[in-house]
């Protein structure tokens, strides 16, 4: 077999189905956010306003964050130069931790180069080494999640979408005596909806049953520090691990979880993804620090994102621009085809300067193909309204559907 | 069952056994590199000397590096924003893409998060795609390797360590018609032992087996350009994938593949752990370019840390401390005893100012317990007296054997 062969023809495969993926490439204005420069692949360059950006509160420009990166640079250095264990834990690696646990009010946290890494490595550890543990899974978890029970290799249940009757049933089903973990998300990134955490919550106590929560798409961004979906709720306490990112509202890079101290010292101590890798640069903790610490004491991005989602969401209604109704900050504008979905992408970055990238199958089911928008606190109502204007003529060009007003 | 208590019950046998993992909290000096800060449990510092850590040139406070970050920070923000499809991509990651594949002389590259994550990704993508593929991996490959082996769930046959013939014999005993991949790396981490590299290649040649090196402990160190141990053998041709790391010699962080452009596409198209996680912060990307292209034109620091390693040695000689033999530049001081080892780092640490990290099981064989010294071109002569000295004395009061003169 010609391996190289072989791999042509997946990659030609993908092509045809329209799922080939061609990476925008481009260069964040600091100061600009969220301008862009877009280099052509003849490398012409175009300023465009990017509308698809996870960095959902700016943050990433925000001085607190920028001058102390570079401030702990100058200090500190480059990277870390090491793994944790071996001459790589820094002073602002431990900082950070307690930063961390704080936001969540739990004993301990635990910095990881990624969310991916922190899902995977957290997940795959805890439910490997805990003899006969079940593990029970949204549905529509995220892939860093599903790889990590999948690297565990434990029992699993999946229940039904953010269904905490589905989830009850599963686990009448099994061994009382059975250790288990419920693994879910706050906010889902495709469809912007959140989970029912208390009811959830409720059926893991009744079976007794851990729980962990991945709150990347809500850290920073919900509760009166930005703890997420659980601090608003008043749930924290509720859930057993609580599990984020430092890539999204804070910015910068990383993942973390944050929990009992003898679960994180577990963590600590037997996750490989954990373990034997480099850590994290003391610059990407510091300015992560700052960033918690920031959006901990201001309401003020949030206030305006809220503004921001809002008046997005409105001006979509006033031209009939369909979009998934849900209660938090991401925008699904629905188009329902692939190619269409990739077309007006690719006329809105050529025409009208604004970039959003067309969200296809395998990451959204076939028929239900978006452009999902991430409205920011720096978007103006003057982008908005090129947003809208522009999503207005190409949904007629496309004959696509407009919303019942 | 009680999680926490199992949990518990699994850290007491850690501290038992002696594998209980304190980290050492540090803060180091840009511009006084290997010098550190040393932060005790009770918030008390002391300055120390590290002699374990793995940015082996010094490159982390080099101000080639540390001056594009902080330029880049100030130019394009803190973090990428996105996952590389959706607004994550940067100018700065197709520039250190095209980089590192001019450096293995390679089609193309893909930067992952770590080192972890492309061994991780890259093989579990390669292995779990390919029907039927075997892969031979040497018995002492890194961790992430393994896991991405594992990952992937394909058949697998571990060679004895550095083995080409053990090698040719399983491949000899499977199927001429399977597709075959030889996984190995260049220098190993802990014993620091070299590959064969050109065997391995002659013998995957003549099974018609695709070849997988990690480098990460060569890049940046060995050949001409810092291209690792196979350029500087003239054989990066016959490897179809170079992996490496931005994490240790070029003193960042992130890691990378180099290999035939359809292959790279392919794991860029497939591999979850590549997709579904937020790009390496820009600054990172545009501090790990500079640092590798430093490297490819300067031999300086590759020449001062050759004559800094053999000085180690010779001290070390000559004071009968014995240390493995090796062809590269890592110097394990053997102690062969887990307690011993712990309680040499703790008093080099309190009573001299050197912090060098003790290697126990299971990160190496029990009996083989080892200081795991890597010296820079930055360590003073000194430095290297002092270090001598203290392993003497604390070599006598430990009653252990002299290496024979």
């Amino acid at each position: 077999m010609d391996i190289l062969k072989h791999m042509e023809t997946a990659l030609s495969d993908l092509h045809e189905a329209g799922n080939y993926r061609v990476f925008a490439e481009l260069e964040r204005h600091c100061n600009e956010f969220p301008k862009a420069t877009f280099y052509e692949a003849s490398g012409d360059t175009r300023e465009v306003t990017v509308w698809c950006s996870n960095d959902y509160l700016g943050m990433g420009q925000n001085p607190i964050v920028t001058d102390r990166m570079t401030e702990v640079i100058r200090k500190c250095g480059a990277g870390a130069g090491g793994t944790r264990n071996i001459s790589g834990t820094n002073h602002y690696h431990v900082l950070l931790e307690r930063e961390l646990a704080d936001l969540h009010a739990k004993e301990a946290a635990l910095i990881f180069t990624s969310g991916y890494v922190s899902n995977w490595a957290a997940l795959g550890t805890l439910l490997s080494k805990i003899p006969g543990i079940i593990v029970y899974s949204d549905a529509l978890n995220h892939a860093s999640m599903i790889e990590g029970i999948r690297h565990s290799r434990c029992t699993k249940r999946l229940f039904r979408h953010n269904d905490p009757e589905h989830l009850a049933e599963l686990m009448a089903a099994d061994d009382p005596a059975a250790p288990k973990l419920v693994a879910f998300e706050s906010v889902y990134s495709m469809d912007g909806d959140i989970a029912p955490i208390e009811a959830i919550c409720d059926v893991a106590d009744r079976f007794g049953a851990i729980t962990y929560l991945d709150e990347v798409h809500a850290v920073g961004m919900y509760g009166p520090r930005g703890g997420g979906v659980a601090e608003r709720e008043g749930l924290m306490d509720r859930l057993t691990v609580i599990e984020g990112t430092l890539g999204k509202a804070f910015g910068v890079m990383g993942g973390y979880i944050t929990g009992p101290e003898v679960l994180i010292d577990f963590v600590r101590s037997f996750a490989s993804g954990f373990i034997f890798t480099t850590a994290l640069p003391p610059a990407l903790a510091a300015g992560a620090t700052a960033s918690i610490r920031y959006l901990k004491d201001h309401e003020l991005e949030r206030q305006a994102h809220k503004a921001n989602v809002a008046k997005v969401r409105s001006a979509l209604n006033s031209r009939g621009i369909p979009h998934m109704d849900n209660p938090s900050h991401i925008v699904p504008v629905m188009v329902g085809n692939a190619s269409k979905c990739k077309w007006i992408s690719d006329v809105l970055l050529s025409d009208f300067g604004i970039y959003v990238q067309p969200i296809n199958y395998p990451t959204v089911p076939v028929g239900t193909e978006r452009l999902r928008i991430t409205p920011t606190p720096l978007h103006t109502e003057s982008d908005i309204r090129h947003l809208t204007e522009a999503l207005c003529s190409l949904w007629s060009q496309c004959a696509l559907a407009r919303a019942v007003a």
